[in-house]
């Protein structure tokens, strides 16, 4: 698959890129086109001694959305917004994943959800409705997966209204070993599920310490 | 401790009640009187083999309130709103638990927030402001809870603003066994936590077949 991460020179976009380098073409995606290719360079340089299917690529956003099947929004919301009124019409019948959790942290982290009820459900709206887009991967704590070398763990909820593209992501998603893939049901469900990811932070403010993931037993 | 446990003829009522009679006072309440002390009766008849404080007793919901220095509100949200109009003063200093979660199902399972964004929230305006109320769990299967016998496992997330009522929840938590409680902050998050009930459902509806719980890992 050609997959572009938007917003990839981050700490979630580098985990995802190395992860799926193996077996899928790779592109970061970046508002300036120079710090995209700066930060594929570097990846790649760091990937020398895996086996990974061809180089990272690095683009703007403009021409990643256009070159992929399927994009990851690793962006936050309040940036996401303005990005998908100038750009929606690109997404037109492309595979979109949201880990987007809108947040803000005053004494504690709040889920500042849009008028949706979420930020997938926000997304749905400005996207084209022939795009397909499938939320998840919100409780990955993006520390864990920079690091190639740190076991992942954890369950990822996914959720969705079309249910090959959602198949495909939770195979995406179960290629990152020991992540393993749940299907919540359709996309009106990610009101229930980004607001565990505030949680979490919530935890580690008032007493775990450490990074959290969730796991469903 | 002398808990009382509102809707306790119900299965959570039950798994609580079995479990905490080892070192406490408890009190099945119901509308009914005599339903609780049917209930109540059974209980005892059933856990004659194990030792406990206490043979558990029946009253109505009035006489359980100001028997109790806890109270666990094991009742529907829908059924709480004018139980707490009519006898919150009763709640008068007492410690207040809460598990309740609002939700209706479509075709998947919604959370039904109140206005207040969560039901802890939206009790915490119908208690007199001297009441400490804590809330906490909202995912442990009632199903799980009332078999005895059935190992329980999974983590409770407590909320809530009074520090030393949650601490004391934590620790009934913690007596049953393989219950680990975590400390999410303020009632404030409760609005977060609560979500994950209907998220559990819907796994359930779309993939699981089986009753989940969560852990924090």
């Amino acid at each position: 698959m050609k997959i572009a991460i938007l917003g990839g020179t981050g700490r979630l976009g580098k985990g995802l890129s190395y992860r799926w380098a193996k077996n899928h073409e790779v592109i970061i995606g970046s508002r300036e086109e120079s710090k995209a290719i700066r930060t594929a360079d570097s990846f790649n340089a760091e990937l020398g001694k895996f086996s990974i299917k061809r180089p990272i690529d690095g683009m703007s956003h403009r021409q990643a959305i256009q070159r992929a099947e399927i994009i990851v929004l690793s962006l936050q919301f309040d940036h996401l917004v303005p990005l998908l009124k100038e750009l929606g019409s690109l997404f037109d019948s492309k595979i979109v994943f949201s880990p987007v959790v809108p947040m803000i942290k005053k004494e504690i982290f709040q889920f500042a959800a849009p008028p949706e009820g979420s930020a997938a459900l926000a997304l749905r709206n400005l996207l084209p409705s022939s795009c397909r887009l499938i939320a998840g991967l919100h409780t990955v704590p993006a520390a864990g997966m920079k690091d190639l070398d740190k076991k992942l763990e954890g369950d990822v909820v996914v959720c969705g209204d079309d249910r090959e593209s959602k198949i495909l992501i939770q195979k995406l998603v179960e290629e990152i070993e020991n992540l393993r893939a749940l299907d919540a049901g359709p996309l009106e469900v990610s009101k229930m599920v980004e607001p565990i990811t505030p949680l979490i932070l919530n935890l580690k403010l008032f007493g775990s310490k450490k990074d959290l993931t969730i796991k469903f037993i």
